[in-house]
């Protein structure tokens, strides 16, 4: 059996304490440096594989410094504290001498609650009657997922149109799929095209500074996902001076709220 | 002229290199430990008093990893990788021996481009037309807010009454008024009560675990804002084993989208 691409990207060996060499992934190669969320699943990844690591993985924020050169990097992760039930991670990525990611992580242990879903899953056809994009060979990491846009897809033409907002609405997986876990969800939260790209259809340059993934499930329930498909919604909040905001959530097809989402990106005009 | 409060609960004494001392400030408590918002601001202070700070803030991510001691603490921030326009800051909270809070920020130039809000502001009645709350005395840092709730107040009773959303609208601002800044904005993103008490009217112990603020103003923009109130609105999109998230828009009373905010709290049963 061949390794699928993911695994191999995320892959890190160990250097000693805390410290994992990982590589850039050509399969995950955006316009300059690799695919955002190939990096967030990296670092999560570095909490992932630590051998004190408590529990698993309720929130997670990584801070992109500067796109990665191709080739090696060196993912440092410690655990800043650790409580009876809950866990403070600090992560840095690094290239020779300088920090190209930061990122922190809280894992815990949970136990079963009272539970409420306050976002409701949006109504959406079935995957397999909404067909998939077919934005192939653009940029390499756009082959990694199929991607059925239910709303607010790529707009058709780069012609400044205005639109009254920004929601977009899709069905996502890995292509070809691949069980879901923590590290593929991080991932696919990244996998929104650019918010002010929806708003107008201009290819305006830019990219994500920060990101925010908050959990809303447990390992075992993303193993029931497994390679079914995730609905995506993303949206703006606001637009201004060089940097817009995106709020996303992730949804399983059973209608479970996996994970909500958050990043705000730089623009420039 | 004396001090305002919040101005003397975030001074920090210069330690050298990127050290600073602060202490918790009575004025601020919360039940167990200091208020949440007051934590953020010190340790996004730490970012702001940095002689090689480059711009202002974008993004700024707090993990809260125990609660504070009474007394003094250690803040320590050092900016991991410096950019032509963006500069990224790693940030740590410690007492004794002990990280008691992480965070991240990122800082810039900003210029001026093309911008719109999509988060519209909620119709709500002028602040004098709202009653103030009149919660004071159950913790202290509840005493340093004014806050006009206009829709989703505190329950008025504790029997467990379950409501269909968890959403609150409120107008707040610094008690006595103070002139809106980025520590204040950042402090004031942490205000709203627990959602999970909105949601479910029974008293869940709980404690926030991370939180994020996304910057859409310029600090010429919040002094424009002034003493002025800020309409905050928050709610709920998943409870689920232990833990729930909240989403917050700020703005001010032009209408101005300042702040967009994300946090998760734990909760117990």
């Amino acid at each position: 059996m061949s390794v699928h691409a993911f695994d191999a990207a995320i892959a890190l060996a160990p250097q000693g304490e805390g410290a994992w060499q990982g590589h850039t992934s050509p399969a995950y190669a955006n316009m300059i440096g690799p695919y955002g969320g190939i990096t967030a699943a990296q670092a999560l990844n570095a909490v992932l594989q630590h051998p004190q690591r408590l529990g698993e993985p309720i929130a997670f924020t990584v801070n992109f410094a500067a796109a990665l050169g191709d080739g090696q990097f060196l993912a440092l992760a410690r655990p800043a504290r650790t409580n009876r039930s809950t866990q403070h991670w600090v992560v840095e990525i690094r290239q020779g001498d300088h920090a190209v990611a930061t990122a922190t992580a809280v894992t815990a242990l949970r136990r079963e609650t009272w539970g409420a879903t306050e976002t409701p899953v949006p109504d959406a056809p079935r995957p397999p009657d909404v067909p998939p994009s077919q934005r192939e060979g653009r940029v390499e990491w756009l082959n990694r997922y199929e991607m059925r846009f239910v709303e607010g897809g790529i707009p058709p033409a780069w012609d400044g149109a205005e639109e009254q907002d920004s929601r977009t609405q899709l069905w996502v997986r890995d292509k070809p799929p691949r069980p879901l876990d923590f590290a593929a969800l991080t991932s696919i939260a990244d996998v929104f095209f650019p918010r002010i790209w929806r708003r107008r259809a201009r290819l305006t340059p830019l990219g994500t500074v920060s990101m925010t993934v908050y959990f809303h499930c447990s390992a075992a329930q993303l193993a029931t996902t497994g390679t079914g498909y995730l609905l995506g919604q993303a949206q703006a909040q606001a637009f201004r001076d060089g940097y817009f905001d995106q709020t996303a959530q992730l949804w399983n097809e059973a209608g479970e709220l996996l994970a909500t989402s958050h990043q705000i990106v730089y623009y420039k005009e």
